[in-house]
């Protein structure tokens, strides 16, 4: 088998004195590390930790650029104008670059983060203005999200590559979308349960929905979650059952 | 007479709804534009309308670079942990190239801001961290502050280029420290006396003191504010002189 | 004429360097102050200044309480859980009191600010949410805000008394909306103009809309901008022409 | 014996996502609890489950004010003026009255945080500063600090009471300061020989420095940290011993 397989996770997401994640460990698991850029998470000393430390384990760098909300962690919709939002991300990408650089590691791609990631699914404008600061800064960076959406259609437009990504972790219902947190089969815990829907998805284009359907999903990439306990364990089960099955874990940049 | 000499001034430092200083009229007088970037005052598209006016006048631009502190507009001394003063430089000088290149423009040099700027005259740590922050950005910046001080030995170590600059509307004392604001003297107003002060410095390396003592002084550049009422048209008159009594206006980058 | 009418107006929108509005024009002019606290503009040396203002010109306090957004001023809505907002808005009005006391005043009324004002007309947990941080504070301060909306119904059920203000310099609809901003009618620059409708609003309960329907409109309060060039010498002349109509100004505390 | 000892702590250092310290536990072992107030650390919605748990175990609520720096957790020394800090000061103690009262609490006394309560040891503007905030807020709130200082000074001249606090788990130096952290004998981690400190230092008014030397140390009350692994541990055996002992545990208020 030679299928090709990512395995990103989110990290920096520690802020001056409040510690959160396991970088370390996750840095020595996934393919692809989506660094906060300061705006939701990630204080410079923690940028700069985090990218020498992806440097020197060969993992990807990715902007996961957000809203400017430390109290929320990105994770509530602000209604930026898009004006706003493209120089936002143009700084964080710059921001990102410039502490990588120092590193000797380089921005591959971009994934926004929390509410920023959901709302460019769906809200033409903050869509537009994301993929206009990426085309700005370095057009030949793809963007990481979920299938479908505005972002793709804008990215495309623009020219930009677009990865997508599934949860492999994570029930997914018949029509595609995620099972709500806090709804029976939302989480998965089981390691091998997890490895043999990424190795399907990875061979097949295929993961089977919480009802039972055969869902069509082409994802290069999948994200793995570190900041729950036994987050990073995992993690480390599933990709080493991920190698087991032959599968080649490699970034997509 | 060929001697060139440069004037900067302060832009970008406005944040949000809240306007400071008329960076469009002071861009088309100076040559090289100190840009705030984001941690004492410029928020994202503030900073990006800066660039792109900086580029369409040929202005140089300056990353204005200070201690993460909004509140105080970075004037107030803040003890920061010298690791952490240079991913905070780092952080914020990317961040400034991502959005000076998507205008068409770089950034050209660094200049410390406000506290941060008298800071590392004297502290050994914090000139120390702020060096580094440029050497590991882009060795090919000049640091451009005042003579002498522990930030020009550090930087020389490091080989960095250092630009010097003066205060052409201040008075200085006879051992080439600033009159205090507030003292007599200690601020500059007609435009004639202060071009002639200026002419002198760019020709003859001199600049008189209050008390009349005649001061040994090499500045390639020449700080005008623009922040305080009557002093755009200060610096518009200022350079009329000064293009009048033959002096080449550019920057030294 | 034994009408009674309120002039409100937003101050205390300076931020460190950053100065907004002429606040101690406008508080000589109006009788209801909305004092900034700090989340959307306003830092504590200026609330101190503002309030200090307020009670020797013997002007009532409200507290301005907003979104925790100083890059965007309080005018993006953000889908903060009503949770936290509960708590963000005590939080606000705690502050706010802590230093109007200093200075011998009191908070006496709220009105939300910008983007939250807007969203507790429909968006209902946030109504709710404001209404119980009020609730928990000082359950007998008045809320101030535009007629109807879901804000009105919880502070009614919560025992709540609740203010309606009209805006006299602004352009309203047949439906009873204001006019938007950029369209013609939206604005009122004529002093006597603005001063008859607030003769009519508070002797009759009667606002004439853009399209010249009688609206039913029961305000006892009206605001004021004090933002914009010339703002502050249209409310002095509009408070010149109510005196003179023999209005009384009063605050509704 | 009926010597009586307050333990304090600090808690409500959370931020938004961020979680710091085991505020459930401490709250169930100290009788004082010093609550961030939102400029070092503390979201709202952290600091009103802080003091409704302090209530329910009626625990004393102080006002841990500290410098408006986040990133830093108030740890670095800020160049604030006076004027501005008395400011800050104040905002952060209505904000924290504001939420403790809708909890059915009070604020009880202030403990600065940080550099800041180092600071006004020696720094005679910001002691000044700090203390005119207090007395303009509520003069009858005592102020908890360590022994001496330009702080005690200023407090008894504006006729505040003050607390004088000792470290039961740090090392003293034979001239009363704490033995520098990284230094042998700097942190003491056996709960008997703490409890054995607390006694003598309640019973007698002594506590032994590293070097032997008995040194004379009134103190109302001893801080306990609880913010490294192992500390709530520490905390709660030391409690326990002191118990045993015959200490009567009680807030100074």
């Amino acid at each position: 088998m030679t299928a090709l397989l990512d395995l990103n996770s989110d990290v920096g997401e520690s802020f001056g004195t409040w510690r959160l994640g396991d970088d370390d460990a996750l840095l020595a698991i996934v393919t692809s590390a989506n660094v906060a850029c300061g705006f939701h998470a990630g204080d410079p000393t923690t940028i700069r930790h985090t990218c020498a430390t992806a440097v020197a384990h060969g993992v990807a760098i990715g902007a996961q650029v957000g809203y400017r909300d430390l109290p929320g962690f990105g994770r509530r919709f602000i209604d930026v104008d898009p004006v706003d939002l493209t120089a936002d991300v143009l700084y964080q990408l710059g921001a990102l670059q410039g502490i990588a650089a120092a590193e000797g590691g380089t921005v591959d791609y971009v994934k926004p983060h929390g509410a920023l990631y959901h709302a460019i699914r769906t809200n033409d404008g903050q869509a537009a203005a994301v993929v206009e600061a990426v085309r700005l800064f370095d057009p030949s960076l793809p963007l990481l999200g979920m299938p479908g959406g505005r972002w793709r259609a804008h990215a495309e437009r623009a020219g930009l590559a677009t990865v997508t990504e599934a949860f492999a972790d994570r029930g997914y219902t018949a029509e595609g979308e995620l099972v709500p947190r806090g709804t029976a089969g939302a989480v998965l815990t089981d390691p091998v349960e997890v490895a043999v829907r990424c190795v399907r998805l990875a061979t097949e284009g295929v993961i089977i929905a919480a009802d039972g359907t055969e869902l069509s999903m082409t994802a290069r990439s999948v994200c793995l979650h570190g900041d729950t306990p036994g987050a990073v364990e995992l993690a480390r089960a599933v990709r080493a059952e991920l190698v087991a099955a032959g599968l080649t874990l490699r970034s997509f940049g």
